[in-house]
């Protein structure tokens, strides 16, 4: 029987248990896949901990990236094929399917073949990151050559991915981090400027990087009393988009700047792209090409077994990592 | 010698004295106007009481609306004569010029002529407020058929002006105001539905107005805790335009809100269309096209004479009116 990830209440991250569950078979329009790999996102800790946008029905898996391969079709599906080397796009609630074990059903939609010459460390870590930079930036934020972008907590993996479409869109990536600890592996990582807001002023910064007009875009996934510096940062009618609640301060509304400036402040998760079938088109060939042409380069920060799970989860609390977190089964 | 309104120092509206000056000569690319009649705006009261965009230097004047006739034109200005009838745009800064008096002086790009079936009071009553409300609701918002538009504080002159253009494009003016007193009014003056914030769930009603889908635009001068309520009346993917800070109390940022429905909130001021020549361009023909269809119809609440401009501003402060208050010189 497979060993899988389940927490019966919301905590710490030894709520995560591992257990053996009978292998169940996909129904219509599901596949089953056998995990070779998962990746870790900061929204797993928020579900784990009863503080994401949904809450877990007990007892809850979870789980959004997970590579492998088929070994089950459930009827109705089309476009592939027992044996089949996939990995998960997050498009479907974590209330209904979760990845983390050894095996794992998802709809069919959330579904893709990663490139032949990833490993499957890399193959789970593309979809959430590369897709939710591409919808903010590029889908929504229309970005283009000449731009300055502004990336808080630049050293996750979708923070990672967000310099790396900057850089391909021949823009300026401006990253932050709180402490000087990380500056040079975002430098290595591909970022222009690196802002160590522990140390400096952020919008004095950011202003003196562009001749003080400002950035056109921030892709923020903090939110708290920071937005008002990120505000200060930008320029005349730039767009800031917050994708995430990481801070646990409440988050002033920049009304000044954003009178003064014009500025739009966009509330934004994937689930806007995985939910609009052309959208979702349009991204997943844009991370093929990426990846094709080499601007996109997934970065792996470690693994552990999955064993190891609360470990795992314990580590990307403690904010060390720089890239993706991955578990192997 | 024209008498003029001037202040010398912030604070509440009998700072506002009126002087003699002597006649000046306008400058290059500037024209001088007799001025018949005087529309008062929201914007004129921040800035007498220093809580504006930009302070005042003192003496001041201030002012961005007047109807009148040009009694003189400055080097350079081509396309007006002495003795057309004209309205000011407000398309410069009140530190620079004021057109509150006798007599004003403002570049010759912020005028226009008005229609002629218009009186001079109605003549000073269209352009803040329609273009305020076009740029955001059209230009912008891309306002369309079948949308609803939840405007609170809807009877100010910009707000009725937002009621006009929805209405012009087939769409639900969902109108919001505190007390009981105003609900009628704001029916007549064109309103699909009045909530009273004082007495009904705003967020409710609007659902329950829009079958659970919530407005797709928000047109809002106040800002303040009010945004919360605001954001959880606005459908998926909708846009909040925060044109002005009336609210005393602080603006709390709908972080959750905004990132279970991707909203965009975003800052707007006159001044995005005014200094953009293709936007002001655009703005003034929809004005033009909607007045002479009838669709935008200058809503005048009382008159007061120039000598009464204190008695004009505390009410204006006092928000009883339904509409513009004019001076008449």
């Amino acid at each position: 029987m497979p060993r899988q990830v389940v927490f019966h209440e919301t905590g710490d991250a030894d709520v995560l248990k591992i257990e053996e569950q009978p292998l169940r078979e996909p129904g219509e329009g599901e596949v089953r896949i056998e995990v070779a790999a998962i990746g870790l996102n900061r929204a797993e800790v928020m579900f784990r901990r009863g503080q994401y946008l949904e809450q877990p029905q007990f007892p809850s898996r979870l789980g959004y990236e997970a590579s492998g391969v088929i070994d089950a079709l459930g009827p109705g599906v089309e476009g592939f094929s027992v044996g089949d080397r996939v990995s998960t796009i997050p498009a479907f609630s974590m209330v209904q399917y979760g990845v983390y074990g050894e095996s794992a059903i998802v709809p069919a939609h959330a579904l893709a073949a990663y490139p032949e010459n990833l490993s499957a460390e890399e193959g789970t870590s593309i979809w959430m990151q590369y897709m939710t930079a591409y919808g903010a930036l590029v889908d929504y934020g229309q970005l283009k050559e000449g731009d300055a972008v502004l990336i808080p907590a630049a050293s996750s993996s979708v923070g990672l991915a967000a310099i790396q479409i900057t850089k391909a869109a021949k823009a300026t990536a401006i990253a932050t981090t709180r402490g000087a600890g990380k500056k040079q592996a975002l430098l290595d990582a591909g970022a222009d400027h690196v802002i160590v807001t522990d140390e400096e002023n952020l919008a004095e910064r950011v202003m003196a990087i562009t001749d003080g007009h400002g950035v056109n875009l921030v892709f923020d996934p903090v939110a708290g009393p920071t937005l008002t510096a990120l505000a200060q940062a930008t320029a005349r009618g730039g767009i800031i988009f917050v994708y995430g609640a990481l801070a646990p301060a409440p988050t002033p509304y920049p009304l000044m700047e954003a009178l003064g400036k014009g500025l739009k402040i966009q509330g934004y998760t994937l689930f806007e792209i995985t939910s609009d079938p052309a959208r979702m088109a349009r991204a997943k060939q844009f991370v093929y090409d990426g990846l094709a042409a080499g601007d996109l380069k997934p970065i792996v920060a470690c693994t552990f077994a999955l064993d190891d799970i609360v470990e795992a989860h314990r580590y990307m609390e403690s904010n060390q990592q720089i890239g993706k977190i991955v578990v192997l089964t």
